[in-house]
């Protein structure tokens, strides 16, 4: 009689472990999602492609979801990897006093708003490669990490703060459900995959993003990869499908990207033409009071997701909540 | 009396778990490999880096492994690339009838073993691009998959059985230690992620390679990324490094090669610069019996690593066994 108690206890207790690691707590963890058709559509796709025997059913091995970075899982406005820029360039001044008569890196040093403001696309890009070249990756990635631990917003807020807590229980709802979560960012690859661990839960081996050329040096006392000026790839647009085909070699089932410069539409495109059962979202930035209200000119994202079918993540009415406490 | 009895049990159980879950199971895994300083030395390096509290302690996130394929985890003689290439060609030349009058086309076609061997390194490079583009990514999988269902080295031996049962049991071995386990090859990356599961453990989005030039197209019944005719990126040389931190964006701590073309010392160097203890393996095709003998004209791997320090792995004297049954 004691041996079977003995033998119920081990059993339940192989139960309570198996329930724990089967459970896929659906609902429960994405707690900043309000209720709604969004949050319903997530729920009832998850259920789906993880429910062996359903015909919906897709194995571990290519639950593959894709993820923007700015605007998406953070604020884009500013553009943080834009304040990285501004830093960078202070620093480069520091070392090499004579660039503080040159512009734009006067006019970063003295504050010049009126100065910055006039910048022209080419002008930032051409800024963007100068800060991010002629460095090892080593040292890029130092500074990278020396720019975080000190970067604030004009509020005073941290970048971690800026990154969206509801996006976050998604990429850690889509994990506990066996799938492999990847940032597809047009931000720089070195300098997402800083704090993508920290900030995500995302390998930097599982971040795809702008490349800049590189070439490998072992003399002079370096060993390692130099970025040089210029991009190799620029991971917007179609470029996002040709990259995830390079680095990942399989299509998302899950593509999540946001409206604003419409950079995701292929990635979610080439998502939907997965074999297997898909799920397309992009979030729709539509709160001026809790985030930011900005809309495309064209308005190309929001109308394709209305052509096929994708979801949109309304932020006023989808996510009871922003930012992480 | 009979609660406690049941609670050690239960406390046991536990343990037991615990031990397997925690066991480095070392030596009787690498059970093809001979006692000897070669494997010792990878035993001693991944004891160290696993131990806490070591001052070679590597954490987990940064336990990356790199490995070179032909050669280095199955045979390279006949490149097992080359002959997907022929088998690609035949495919064309059925398709287009055309072709059957083109050489190289009627030299595969009708076995002209005369012609193929006097093919130039220019020669096959062009073929290489023919048999690799006009083509979705998707197809190309296919025609893959169809290649491995079907070949046989002129031995009649199946690709699969051309792997290296040592080198699998390293894989697993590092796995189980907690490493993340990669492909660095200079074969097609499209290519060899086909089998990177099946015959590695190695999922496709852990294989770099060389890269096609891709481009998305969204039209006229395709959706998905098209091969261009041209290589984006061969992965050899320096292009490894440079690759390596273009996909995975961390130095590996164990990064494996093999003499004959000196394709793999400047990945073997990028490791070597890591700040982390780290392990370079070079295999030595020097087993004329059970495999091939083959050396550099100018030795340069070799020589490389008596001047680094690399540790070499001789098929003849390491190996008990090459190929798994």
């Amino acid at each position: 009689m004691m041996k079977q108690r003995a033998t119920f206890r081990v059993n339940f207790f192989f139960l309570c472990i198996i329930q724990f690691l089967c459970s896929n707590s659906f609902a429960q963890e994405l707690s900043s999602w309000n209720d709604g058709p969004t949050k319903r559509a997530i729920i009832q796709f998850v259920k789906d492609v993880t429910t062996e025997g359903s015909d919906k059913f897709v194995p571990v091995a290519d639950r593959i979801a894709t993820f923007d970075n700015d605007g998406t899982l953070w604020a884009e406005k500013p553009l943080i990897e834009g304040l990285f820029m501004f830093f960078r360039a202070k620093q480069m001044a520091e070392k090499k006093p004579a660039l503080k008569n040159v512009q734009p890196y006067k006019a970063i040093l003295t504050g010049d708003k009126a100065f910055l403001e006039k910048m022209t696309q080419n002008d930032l890009l051409k800024l963007f490669v100068e800060t991010h070249s002629n460095i090892t990756a080593s040292d890029f990635k130092n500074d990278v990490e020396t720019f975080f631990e000190a970067a604030k917003n004009s509020k005073g807020t941290s970048m971690q703060q800026l990154t969206y807590q509801p996006q976050l229980e998604l990429l850690q709802f889509l994990r506990s459900n066996g799938f492999k979560t990847f940032i597809c960012t047009g931000g720089d690859v070195d300098f997402v995959r800083v704090i993508s661990e920290k900030y995500y839960g995302i390998p930097p081996e599982q971040v795809v993003g702008t490349t800049s050329k590189y070439v490998y040096k072992d003399s002079a006392g370096i060993n390692g990869v130099y970025r040089l000026p210029g991009i190799s790839s620029f991971n917007d647009q179609k470029e996002k499908p040709v990259n995830i085909q390079k680095y990942i070699g399989k299509r998302p089932i899950l593509a999540c990207g946001n409206e604003g410069g419409a950079g995701d539409v292929y990635m979610l495109r080439f998502s939907q033409g997965n074999s297997y059962p898909s799920l397309q979202l992009i979030v729709n930035h539509d709160d001026q009071g809790r985030e930011y209200y900005y809309q495309e000119k064209d308005n190309k994202s929001l109308n394709w997701a209305k052509k096929y079918n994708w979801t949109v993540i309304s932020i006023k009415n989808d996510w009871s909540k922003v930012y992480p406490d």
